[in-house]
């Protein structure tokens, strides 16, 4: 098994994602991890010892955060996003990882290693954190903005062959994220992908509001990307305005400092149940390889997290049972 | 100018509706507000004294919470809510509040009252607070399931009215919820609202991002209905489910509970900034009245603000000023 890393991309590439696919390689000396980026960055971070299954492919260009995904996918034909999309869609990799601008990986995904055939969109995941102590894996988050309802069933489909075997959930619950419980709630295109998820090979425990969402009563939660995307930004944008204003009543005064000083460890601990870094990374599902994104701000840890999500991906052949249960239908 | 009350609705009725009706009441003595719902309760929470300007309606029906909204509006002709809504499609009032089902009053509002000629389909608003201090009325959140876009152009028009005259807003700024800033971003029918929203006959400022949208980047955010619903769900489920856990980090030992002992005041003062009974409710748009909805645990000052909003919203002629931007068009 070989899976090709963008040791460029995150925060902070490359030191943490050499760091990371160091600890994933002397972890698992059957897969090979290929570095791909700048050579002589690389080695600097890598220090004196090189695993022997580690290697390097040598590029000059790289994909900016802030980089036109399409564009700079097109244009940068050596950036190390692009080489390492590349070598899957070559055959030289089974897949790869990303903590690289998100737009960018999704264009690489889709243009360069290209769609499993019988997939008509791809999905990007995210993995949530919730309150029951659960992690659920959201799908759409921005992938597709026009959704149609084969296009929600199949990521049903996908999200349960991932959770399958990459999670270790042995029969996901599939749920459709909704204005109501009840059947029959929600626009048109729920309507419809209703009765198609109702019907397929997969648990489907059925419509699932956001509120409930947050209170594990799902393994997969199933949206369209415009609404999903929308979702994710709106915890992101409300989590850390909550901390700043608790953050303010903290620093209020010398006593209120003492008081929180003495929180302080359970706030950690709470704050680590909404920590990304614990889950790696989330799949692009639909592409024909093993397309994981690791978290923008991923340190070393995160990433190997992320490479052994990949690594779970290709041997569990998560792509076969896509396929397989795609036939089915 | 007449507004029924909707005596039997919400989580206080008849008690805390009766007295902020009393409170509204002596605010405004050019303002009759009826009382809608069952005499007796009513006499029992109003205590002697009985303003000039208060009127009761007698009902013998209630809509409860859990009731299915078209068929209980449709079948309990003599329901409070039904009778409030059936007063002002008769002309014997300028506009009704509730604060109970939601379902029920977009039911009554639209099945009983009546649409706006000119306005498509009618939206139900939501005041949401933002950490920026300034509070953003959110549409729709529910009322419509499958928008097109001139609906989210009409969303914006009448928001536009509302938050001039009921918010007091001399220029508000209506946005377009979306999953990038940059015009040009989102599915098929964000992109072609956007070009009817740019040519609207307010001060549109483009594309927000939900992560942008909770610190102050607009006062008016337009929103299809579905997603909107499921962004409320999502904010309540998350804020719940935040409040919880701090409260067992609060609880975990006697040091942290005199931690929290200290935090107490500044913690209140916080959690006021998101409390909604400091909006007192929120408009269903695009019926030919003064629909409010008030916040289903209203207590009395909650339900007097929502009176309140009423008042305004028939005193700024706002159904005037719509259908006057509608014809502009």
């Amino acid at each position: 098994m070989r899976i090709a890393i963008d040791a460029m991309g995150g925060d902070h590439a490359p030191q943490a994602i050499v760091e990371g696919t160091l600890q994933a390689a002397r972890a698992h000396a059957d897969v090979t991890l290929v570095l791909v980026g700048d050579e002589e960055a690389i080695k600097r971070c890598m220090g004196s010892e090189r695993p022997s299954n580690v290697e390097i492919v040598h590029t000059t260009e790289v994909i900016a955060a802030d980089d036109e995904p399409v564009r700079s996918v097109r244009r940068k034909k050596d950036a190390s996003m692009v080489v390492a999309a590349r070598m899957v869609k070559e055959g030289q990799a089974d897949g790869f990882v990303s903590a690289g601008n998100t737009g960018a990986l999704m264009a690489a995904g889709l243009l360069v290693v290209g769609r499993i055939p019988s997939i008509e969109r791809p999905a990007l995941a995210s993995i949530w954190p919730t309150f029951g102590g659960n992690a659920m894996l959201v799908l759409d988050v921005g992938a597709n903005m026009d959704a149609d309802p084969v296009h929600l069933f199949q990521y049903g489909l996908m999200a349960n062959a991932f959770s399958k075997e990459v999670l270790g959930l042995p029969k996901p619950r599939i749920g459709l994220l909704n204005v109501g419980a009840e059947p029959g709630k929600g626009d048109k295109l729920r309507k419809e992908a209703f009765e198609l998820l109702q019907n397929g090979p997969f648990h489907f425990v059925g419509n699932i509001e956001a509120r409930e969402a947050m209170h594990d009563k799902c393994d997969v939660l199933v949206a369209d990307g415009f609404t999903g995307n929308n979702m994710l930004k709106l915890i992101e944008g409300f989590g850390l305005g909550l901390f700043d204003k608790l953050k303010d009543v903290f620093l209020a005064g010398p006593l209120t400092k003492l008081a929180a000083l003495i929180l302080k460890p359970g706030l950690r601990q709470f704050k680590k149940t909404f920590d990304y870094s614990e889950y790696g990374g989330a799949p692009l599902l639909g592409i024909d390889g093993a397309v994981i994104k690791a978290h923008g701000s991923s340190n070393a840890r995160a990433f190997e997290m992320a490479i052994e999500q990949a690594r779970r991906f290709i041997a569990g052949r998560v792509l076969e049972q896509i396929n397989q249960d795609v036939q089915k239908q």
